[in-house]
């Protein structure tokens, strides 16, 4: 980590007990894929976003049954609950007056004067409010003045409508311009964030399954944030939403931004290798996986890179013929029979993170 | 796709038929996972490798038996074919005259009196001399120097070995300065990129396996490529290396320099999503694997971002309850069943895609 990343300052927001913004961690969010009118198939999802490491969470509101259900979530879960509002502002009264933290609305589809009540009601309960344009939803004038959805008619619908909330005596503010395309996010975002100061919420939308999406997000949300733009991230992915938190991780990880599970450090297995590395990674992997103690393991398959990157982990087999050095804090402490490398490197760990817990 | 990035202008270098460098597109490459020593089995990879779209091959040479295959290995396959040489420099010239069209010598783990020797040989033969720097084999006194594997170490480290080849008259180069950590790669490629001209190849190291290993490639190669910088990418996977060549196009689609490929877009499925999108998504995905021609295809569950992203969209479907919307190029066109969305779809998809080869 070379680079002390110079994240922009901006307005702080608080959802419930967490902030986004000013000088908080880039907080990580996600959205259920539930039917959110099943309210034990919600929590019950909300509650596995929760363990995987989710700070924020968002619930579509497609109807009144679905806005009526959002007091039972709320009460059964421990993260701040935003309604995602589309169309219809009554139901983000509605999802107000149950409680939620936030609510997203989309200037594309909700109109000036509906916006104007929903602020009324949002003031009244503090809740923080998201004007959250997408490319696939402009608003039609701004379709025709740009010729389509560009970066810079992402930021006009963005800027127009926050002018209302402004007007209206609304600060409670985040902002977000969406697009699947990355090159029209990056430069939306960069945009933006030049001109306001309210804080942003990043995210590709519509980014495919798991490695399109992680590629996608990763390129766009890991240009924005190297450059110290954006305050939360949300990670599209088609499929269960609790691998979004890993991808939104592993991004916050790579930038150096946020230090949250483990660094798999591992090699891709050339023609020098002579340990089933593929296996070890895939089993290390498993037995790590939900460890929220920050560590970097190094699993090297020869002696090439091996002993320098198993140097700089916390922890790290080299592998050579049958058997590997493990390495702790950058010294080899002892040599390991290659069935006995998973169970070895664990028990570093667990001593390790032990002694982290213990401070 | 809204920036024109401008790329860089390197000196072209030439691997058999492929130009890396110069005005040439970025090319994919890829290192296999068999030992080099099994011929078979090599080059069996090696066509997996092509046929998924790799356009340049690595192989690890560890011993004389790997160096004395390649003649056999060269002989059939298409693609350029590159010697990974660490330690021995007799290797590097015994793979030189076995007809390799490019060696990669690691200037950690090899001296310069033994470099001048592998100079001699690429110069007779026209072999291109990759630079491969890595921070997990740095030179000792640069360790040393530096307090650890750091950008500016990792650039030394490269620019002292250029300058030994420069001295022999050695002109056919590419330069690497590959680190696992992705902010040291960023800041090394910068600084590198800054001090010569030579065609760049792109990787961060020991990235992982698949998703992290997108997560961090694509970070660390988005940001550079974003910038202009970078001639030719490897994407590192612990696993099957077919993997990182889907990776490794995901990454230029999504900085929009190269196109190949369909680029899928699809929704997170959220509570609005009234058909099943995961399992069409991934039979759309599974059907279209393999595909080279670039096409966008939205995958879209409601009817929030659906029209907007289908009518960007070369071809695609917003869901409705039970039916959806099959647009192409831009308008909706008809009206379409939900179990007949993918024979939809791929009717669709063949007809563009044989209209395409038409022309």
């Amino acid at each position: 980590m070379e680079t002390s990343i110079k994240r922009k300052r901006t307005r702080p927001v608080f959802l419930g007990g967490v902030q986004v913004g000013g000088n908080a961690p880039v907080a990580v969010q996600s959205m259920t894929s539930t039917d959110t009118r099943n309210v034990r198939a919600t929590v019950r999802q909300i509650r596995k976003l929760e363990e995987a490491g989710c700070e924020i969470v968002r619930v579509a509101v497609p109807d009144r049954v679905a806005a009526a259900a959002l007091s039972d979530i709320k009460r059964q879960i421990a993260i701040p609950l935003i309604a995602d509002i589309h169309f219809n502002y009554r139901l983000a009264i509605e999802a107000i007056g149950n409680g939620v933290d936030g609510i997203r609305i989309n200037p594309g589809n909700i109109a000036k004067e509906k916006i104007l009540k929903i602020v009324e009601s949002a003031k009244s309960r503090g809740s923080v409010i998201r004007i959250g344009v997408n490319a696939g939803s402009l608003e039609k004038d701004l379709l025709k003045k740009y010729g389509g959805p560009s970066s810079s008619a992402l930021v006009e619908s963005a800027l127009r409508s926050l002018a209302v909330l402004e007007d209206a005596g609304c600060d409670s503010i985040k902002l977000s311009v969406k697009a699947s395309d990355v090159t029209t996010m990056v430069e939306a975002y960069r945009e933006l964030s030049g001109k306001t100061d309210y804080p942003l919420h990043l995210g590709v939308t519509e980014a495919g399954s798991i490695v399109n999406a992680a590629v996608k997000s990763a390129i766009g949300m890991g240009i924005l944030l190297y450059e110290g733009i954006g305050d939360t991230i949300r990670v599209s992915v088609t499929g269960d939403p609790v691998s979004e938190i890993g991808v939104a991780y592993a991004i916050l990880r790579a930038i150096g931004i946020r230090k949250f599970g483990p660094d798999i450090i591992s090699c891709p297995t050339c023609g020098r290798c002579e340990i089933n590395l593929f296996r070890l990674t895939q089993e290390v992997e498993e037995r790590l996986a939900g460890m929220k103690t920050h560590l970097k393991v190094a699993l090297m398959g020869c002696v090439v890179n091996g002993p320098g990157e198993a140097a700089e982990a916390d922890v790290g087999i080299a592998g050579g013929k049958g058997y590997g050095l493990l390495f702790k804090k950058g010294k080899a402490i002892r040599k390991v029979k290659e069935k006995e490398f998973v169970t070895a490197l664990l028990a570093e760990i667990d001593s390790m993170v032990a002694e982290r817990k213990e401070i």
